[in-house]
């Protein structure tokens, strides 16, 4: 009775409510909390905002909107659409791999083998076409060889740096990383833009001497 | 010295991250918790799941990736890029608005008032031409006008339904909504695809069956 089609379609896409829950390191920028949530009570109490970090449905949104709106940063040309659809799948398999901190180097060595099953079980849902679509997309982001690629990866890397920068480094922090790991890190930006880069440059030597990530 | 271009691009781009605190009436799908958070960690106590409810940055992200993959199901050819900016932005006006939530008719009397001020402040910051492209974006979605306006206002009626029809219609009996203002919400579905709309009468008969939502 029902299109079967509709019905795959309707599943991925509840399947990606998962991201809702995918906790990343970075924290959002404002803190306030839901309104009536257990958390909320206990902060209001106190008057204390309590720092959230951001999960990957979020910061998946942050990126679509990055890139339509620095679109004119490629180095190259790009098809923003396909932009724009990759950024929204890039961290799908996280609902079944996690999320590994960049700085991980243990997590790392398993993270290519985790992703790569996790990526058959997400977009396997899709009707047929459209799962050999947005799988191409990701393995796509992933190889970081396409135009698309660079850029959309330029996206990934450029927005938690915002995030965090804004924050005074609170991620950093945490975990006691070192501007040479994050320099090497942020070669991603100039892959993808010449400009942003060059940006990114500039606000990795203001962390460094505001105190907010280690020399 | 710096791009003054780039820098107000940046500073609307951290401002939609205010989307991330703005939270609905829906729920998401799954209920864990941010470890090391208060909530978690009081939940985990009591082994029982908090109903976490959804933000606007985690909605617009379910949206921009249902356009993408239902924009078949569209009445009318629609260009999928703008639809996806559509949908991106389509919340903005709520960091400055506040959500109101769709069943308050007294809210609803000073909806309009609100968010067109709003509009003015959030779309402000960007480049003038950006500033234009989104402003009149948003104008569109709400005026309902154009084929990427109503397939933008299909996704934005379907998606919370999905959701709190997984949820076993949460959000509805918390506010005791009937069915008959439901059905009325989500002609807006038809308008901008008959064929998800049929969808929608039938899920929305499931949803009065299985007592999900007052007749």
């Amino acid at each position: 009775m029902e299109n079967e089609r509709l019905k795959k379609q309707l599943e991925f896409l509840l399947t990606l409510d998962k991201l809702k829950n995918v906790y990343r390191q970075t924290y959002i920028l404002c803190d306030d909390l839901p309104q009536g949530s257990a958390a909320f009570e206990e902060n209001f109490k106190e008057r204390k905002p309590l720092p959230r970090r951001e999960n990957d449905a979020e910061h998946s949104f942050s990126l679509a909107i990055a890139a339509a709106v620095l679109a004119e940063y490629s180095n190259e040309p790009v098809d923003i659409t396909k932009v724009m659809k990759m950024v929204l799948v890039h961290d799908a398999v996280e609902i079944y791999a996690g999320d590994t901190y960049c700085y991980d180097d243990e997590g790392a060595k398993t993270k290519e083998a985790r992703e790569k099953a996790a990526a058959e079980k997400v977009f396997g849902t899709l009707p047929e076409e459209q799962a050999e679509e947005y799988r191409a997309l990701w393995d796509e982001f992933e190889r970081n060889d396409t135009a698309e690629a660079k850029f959309s990866n330029a996206m990934d890397r450029i927005q938690p740096l915002l995030l965090n920068f804004s924050r005074e480094g609170i991620s950093w922090k945490e975990h006691g990383v070192h501007s040479e790991q994050v320099r090497k890190r942020f070669d991603k930006v100039k892959c993808g833009s010449d400009k942003l880069g060059k940006y990114v440059d500039e606000l990795l030597d203001k962390a460094i001497d505001n105190g907010f990530l280690l020399h």
